[in-house]
Formats: C-alpha cells, sequence, structure tokens
C-alpha cells in the first residue's frame, strides 16, 4: 500500500452525505415535476465551455469568480458559472428549436467565491427560462412556477420581490448625466444592498459610478419608496410623468402584477421591491429575488429576470428571453437553519435478516419478491445475532424487518417486526408483499 | 452590442437537447428508483477533488485522460474521473457512516478521451457500491441491481460478462517470474482485447509486460476458454490444481454464480468471460462488464467490481468494497443505434390556446385547473390565428389543445381538440381535468 494520503474535500466544497442527501434528491425530484407541470422540456449542457462563451456577460464582479483554465489540447475553458449564458449559446447554434422554447435544466455550477461568508463554490441550480417570446405571460410564468416549486418544497413565508430594470433606467434618466458605464454599475452597486449595507454601497455609488451626494439621495429615497404594490405604483406614475422608459417599466409591472394575481400568485408572495437590481449586466426588464421572510439574511433562494439581449451576443439578432432560478442549496441551508428540512437515513422500508445458513435461498427470494413489489429493501449479509440485526435496522431508520427461521421457513411465513412500535406479527410469504404496501410504505412520488 | 461570438459547443462535449433529454432524465429517474428498491442511499461529493485524492489510483492509461488545473488559490485540482475513487475517500474521511455503507451516486465525470473513437469527454455514471463487507452476497446484489436497471430501461439481449481478478492471478501464477508490476499490465493490456483487437494486445504484452511468446500464448490459450459457466467451470479446477489464488477465484466465482441464479439472474443475461479484466488498477475480486449483445463493438455500458485495497490508500485500514455503473451516455448510444430509443420532444399534454383578448384571465385560469391536478400544460403566449396555435402544438408532440371563444366562455365549457385523431370534444371546464386524466395522460412515474 502506497503512503496514506488524507482523505479531505476540496476547501470550498462539500459532500452531501445521504441523511442530508436523500431529502435533497427528493426535492430535486418535486421541482423537476412542477416544471413539467408547466410543461418545460429538459436541456443538458457541458460542465466546461469555451472561454469566451463565458466571458464579458456576467460583468466584471462576476467574473472573477469563474473558474478558467487550459484543458489538454490548449483549449482556454471555463467550468459553467450559470445556466442562463449556455441557453443563449444553445439558442443561438440550435436556431431550428422552436419557439417559444421553454426548457428546464437542473445542473450544478461553480463559482470561486469568498469561502469565509460561509458561501460553496459548487452548487445546484434548477432553471426554467422562456427564449423567444417578450409576451409578459411568459414573465408571469416565470413568477408562478417559482411559486409552485416553493409550495411544493413546503417552505414557508417566502415573499418573491420584484422590480424592472425599467424602474431603474428610469431612476438613472432623472439623476442625468450619467454615461453608458454607470447604470450598470449602479444596479451592481445597488444589488449588494441587503449584504453589505448602506454605508457601503454609498461609498462605492461615489467612488465606482461616480454619483454626487445629490444623486445618491436621490438614489436612496427612491430604492426606500415602500407600501403595498398599487401605492408604490401609484409613487412611481408621479415620479416618471416625464421619463417613457420608467413609465414602460411601471406598465410592465402593473400588467405583470396583475397576471400574477389571476393565477393565484397574491401579493403576500408577490411584492414590489425597488431595491432589488440584480447584480448581473445582462438584464433588461423584469427582476425577481427570494427571500426567506424568516430568514432574511440568508440572501435570495430563487431569481431571475428578463434579459433580451443576452443571446445576441452568439446569434445575428436579439431573442427575447426570461427565465428563474433555484439556488437549491442555499434554501435548503435556509430551511435547515429554520429546522424545517427533515432527515431520513435509509431509502429501504424493509430489512431482511438472515438467521439460518440452511436458508441462504429462501431470504435472497424473501427480498426478491419484496422488491419485484417495489418495495425498497435491503437484505442483511451475514449471520450475525438477530439482535445485532435489528439493531442495525433501527440506527439506519428502517422501519420493518423480516425474520425467517427454520420454523417460518417450514410453515412458509415470515415474522414482520415493526421495529418503532416494538412489536411483530406472523405473515404469510404470499401476503408479505400485500401486508408492507398495506402499511404504507411503498415507494412512490413522495411517500419516501 | 459587441462583437458576435460564434456559438459552439467544447471539443469532446456534446449538448443533450430535449428531444435526447427527456428520455435521458425518465432513464436517470427510472435508476434511482431502481437503486432505492434496493435499498441504496444517494451520495453527493464535488465536480473537483485536491490531485492527490485521484492520481496514482487509476493506472497510468487512465491517468492520461484526467483533467487537472490551479485553481485561483494555487491549489492543484482534479475533475472527478469516476464515482468511486471520492467514494473511498468520504467513506475514510467519515469514519462514522454505518457499515454496510450501500450508496448511489448519478453524476457526470469527466476524461479528456480521444474523440476521434467518437467517445465524450463528459458523461454520466449511475453507480452503486456496497463498503464494508467481503460477503458474496454484496457482489451478488450488484449484479442483481444491474440486471435490474437494465431490465426497467427495457434493454434487449444484454450479457453481464463476470470474470475474477482472482482467476488472472492464478494465470499469472501459471506463467511464473512475473514482477509486481507485470501483472496490473497485463490486466490493463488484456482490457483492450474488444477494442484494439489480439495483434496490438499480444504487441504489447510482449513490450509492456516482457511476456516471452510461450506466456503470451498460454494467455491467450486462458482468455479463450469458452462454453458454458459450469464447463468453464471445471475446466478451471483443473487448471488451477495447483495455484491456491486461482482456485480461490474459481470458488467465489462458483458461489455468485449460484446466488445470481437464486435471484433470477440466469445464465442467459449472466456470462463467466475470461476475457474480462477491466483496465483499472483498483480491483481485486470479481469484475464484471456488460455488454448489448446485438452491438458488441460499443463496448461495455455497465461495469464493475470488488476493490478490497482502494479504500486503504485514505484510511489506515483496509476495507472491501464492491459496486457497478452504469455508463448511461454509451447505453443510450448503443440503443439510439439499435433504434430502440423512444424520443419525445414535449413534456407538456395540453396546450391552452388564447382566442379572444377580452378572456385573458379565463385562459390563465384554464392552465391553472390543469396544472393544479398536476396534468402538465402549456400556455401558449400570443392571440396568434388558432391554426397557428393547433400547429405549434401538434409540432411540438402536444397531443391535446383546449380552445374556448366567446360562445364556449359563456356556457363554461371548453373544445378539448385531439391532435392525432383529428376530432374534437366539449367538455364542460369543472370536468376538464378529469376529461384529460381518463384519457391516461396524467403525470406518473413511466408514463410520460
Amino acid at each position: 500500500m502506497a503512503t496514506r494520503i488524507e482523505a479531505r474535500v476540496l476547501k470550498g466544497f462539500r459532500d452531501y452525505l445521504p441523511a442530508q442527501m436523500i431529502s435533497r434528491s427528493r426535492a430535486i425530484q418535486s421541482i423537476r415535476e412542477v416544471f413539467e407541470i408547466f410543461g418545460f422540456v429538459p436541456l443538458d449542457t457541458p460542465a466546461l465551455e469555451y472561454a469566451e462563451i463565458l466571458l464579458g456577460k456576467y460583468g466584471p464582479d462576476a467574473e472573477r469568480l469563474l473558474y478558467v483554465f487550459e484543458d489538454n489540447g490548449g483549449r482556454k475553458v471555463c467550468m459553467r458559472y450559470d445556466l442562463t449564458v449556455p441557453l443563449a449559446r444553445v439558442v443561438a447554434q440550435y436556431p431550428d428549436l422552436q419557439k417559444p422554447f421553454k426548457r428546464y435544466q437542473i445542473s450544478p455550477v461553480w463559482r470561486g467565491e469568498n469561502t469565509s461568508k460561509g458561501r460553496y463554490r459548487e452548487f445546484m441550480q434548477c432553471d426554467v427560462d422562456i427564449v423567444g417570446t417578450s409576451s409578459l405571460l411568459a414573465d408571469t410564468e416565470c413568477i408562478w412556477v417559482g411559486q409552485s416549486v416553493m409550495r411544493a418544497l413546503e417552505v414557508p413565508n417566502f415573499s418573491i420581490r420584484l422590480s424592472h430594470r425599467k424602474l431603474l433606467e428610469g431612476l438613472g434618466a432623472r439623476l442625468g448625466g450619467l454615461d453608458a458605464t454607470a447604470l450598470p454599475q449602479v444596479f451592481r452597486t445597488v444589488d449588494k444592498l441587503p449584504s453589505q449595507g448602506r454605508a457601503k454601497v454609498e461609498a462605492e455609488l461615489r467612488e465606482k459610478a461616480s454619483l454626487s451626494d445629490e444623486q445618491i439621495r436621490e438614489v436612496f429615497a427612491f430604492l426606500e419608496i415602500s407600501g403595498s404594490t398599487d401605492e408604490i405604483l401609484e409613487r412611481l406614475d408621479g415620479l416618471f410623468a416625464d421619463s417613457a422608459v420608467g413609465r414602460e417599466g411601471v406598465a410592465d409591472v402593473r400588467a405583470l402584477v396583475a397576471n400574477a394575481r389571476a393565477v393565484g400568485v397574491g401579493d403576500q408572495h408577490l411584492r414590489l421591491d425597488l431595491s432589488i437590481a440584480r447584480g448581473l449586466d445582462y438584464y433588461t426588464g423584469a427582476v425577481f429575488e427570494t427571500f426567506l421572510e424568516d430568514l432574511p439574511s440568508l440572501g435570495s433562494v430563487m431569481s431571475g429576470g428578463r434579459y433580451d439581449g443576452l443571446i445576441g451576443f452568439f446569434a445575428n439578432r436579439d431573442i427575447p428571453a426570461v427565465g428563474i432560478s433555484v439556488g437549491l442549496d442555499r434554501l435548503f441551508a435556509g430551511l435547515e437553519e429554520l429546522k424545517l428540512m427533515a432527515t431520513r437515513t435509509a431509502t429501504a422500508h424493509v430489512l431482511v435478516t438472515m438467521m439460518d445458513e440452511r436458508l441462504g435461498a429462501r431470504y435472497l427470494d424473501l427480498a426478491r419478491i419484496l422488491r419485484e413489489a417495489r418495495i425498497p429493501t435491503e437484505l442483511y449479509y451475514q449471520f450475525d445475532s438477530l439482535g445485532k440485526q435489528l439493531q442495525y435496522a433501527d440506527k439506519r431508520g428502517v422501519p420493518l424487518a423480516v425474520i425467517m427461521g427454520e420454523n417460518e421457513a417450514a410453515e412458509n411465513t415470515v415474522a414482520v417486526k415493526l421495529l418503532k412500535e416494538k412489536r411483530q406479527e406472523s405473515v404469510r410469504v404470499e401476503d408479505l408483499a400485500a401486508f408492507v404496501q398495506r402499511h404504507g410504505l411503498v415507494i412512490s412520488g413522495g411517500t419516501l
């Protein structure tokens, strides 16, 4: 044997052990099901892209976090940073894809985040996007599917905060004299308000976006407009009386909120929040972020917006698009902190124990019967004491144990031990699968 | 807009567009379900590991294919090459994981393969492993779950080819005078027999493993022993009369075949094939590969074996382990070539069309009713002509279209168009979900 190598996970990364992964995997399946109920189709893109595909799309703050390297063939490559830019590449590369193209993708992405903030460098994104239509119904669908995902995952007290880049552009017009690079810098800086606080954001607006004190005051007066959605919209009507782009933003938001209400996304879950800007450069219309009201410091767990210019980087014309992305790992970290995550350590509902070496083939057969009935079943692999085997099932969280000794074998029965209830029943072998199913433990969507 | 960037996928990688991805995603779900029915629990490990974790485990031929680079913090890192070495790291790192540890993992891996052979550099592996027991029942479970996966995916004419490293060690003992590095080289070279042919393998045995012509003849005489499993075992009894390690191999294979027969893995699917060696260094016991009989040139679509020494690289003691891995992408490439893959281009079963601008909220409500009944439903986003909307559904492969005009709205009915059958029925709105469900189209395991 070689020198022993220290078993350690790479800095900034983590393993998902079964106790976390069982719930995580169930959640991913629920999300996939919601996406399909909304008629989205799956897409998968590579983990690596040519660097030129990803560079220059996200803005400088994000771009510093990209994993870039040379592959063995000397190509400059990037690890996937999000699922949106690869989608834009796909849409341009396969012009025959029928529009609107409604795709979902559930894949990990990699960002070299500062780990001191408790952030990880690999996380799972679950995205839906609708490409090829400017219809506000598509924006509505994204918010609607987002609410459905939160409900499917039984997330309590979430709010989807909505704003619109055109409202911020309207603000930019009011400020006057901003050059073309200043406005994206304002978006990126305002995006840091929840994480970095007002003082830092003020300083950055002054230094990076070259805003005057007067302009900064106006920015904050805007960001802090509050009240019900209808009240805020009324304030904006007044504010943007002279700004065409601002009025377009208000009209979009008003229509979007009306649609959302019509499909059951009410004001308790969808809030107009003018401080939402989104840090990425590519957004052009509605933008949204989702917070757990009981844990606002967590940051957004589901974000998105409209990005009508991005695909034009790759195609010979602009193609409108809108999408939303569930940040599953951050959401789960939040639910764990709120003690709302169930942990299971077993998928099996039955353990077939091994008692008598002469009955080896009978135990295999019991496992076969249960598994063919689609009942998740573990087989014990040794002739240990029954006590040890039952302890194993109990520690593992397997609720039932099947026991067959010489007498049971002769009568073609088994003893089924219900471990939590600390009792057992004698069951005929031909009734075993039905007995377990009657106890409601068979595998099927959601019961595990 | 910036200069246009050519939309292209990285050399050696590919996109899975919805027509392929819908089946692929269904297949992954079926595999996951089979794994859970066998009582395996899910694990996820990072895409990146410290390089020292992966280097030196697979052998030199494999190691050349690793993606190695420096991250932004100057750490030497590797992209995941398989799921087995990360599992070994996890088992050593978390000694409290209850044994036997039966985990599954479904994740992509990356290998810088020679793309001229039609191979891709990213592919999905679906692995189960049983760690912490030497019981042959664990080897049996791996073969059994493998057969169940092939059946769940409706793969016709597959054969799981079984051999054992101890049989090859017995052969090594018969050859005499091999040094410690020659035998692993023999394994790696023999592994290339299906892909490279006899002449190249002979040359490599001569050059890299320094075998004499006499020894090479003996190797081929061994590899070509054929017949039924029982006939081959009888031949090996004779051949290994003087080799203790060879006899251990024969005993293991005999017991494993008997177990497999007992659980319904018959000789039509499990064949003893002495030419199976597995190219990776870490195997120590049973080894298996799976071929589509109608497409043997494809190579193995599901492989595995026992590796009792690997975890010892990371832990302070050896921990026995056995596993099997489904190479989903190669399997699918084979099924595609055999024209056995269904292609679907839609997940939705219903399209809600838009006829009358005054009824906008009614269309949203129809979509809401269907989706709340868990029926995968698309909403059309524009007031195009009905013909164009029906054409869209037809081209997309959505079988039903729901139509509501002024009259239907007044009567609270819809027309449901069955596109394939080119007929339509009038259905009351309150009966719509039930009508679609009666047509058997509701989402649920496998019906999509």
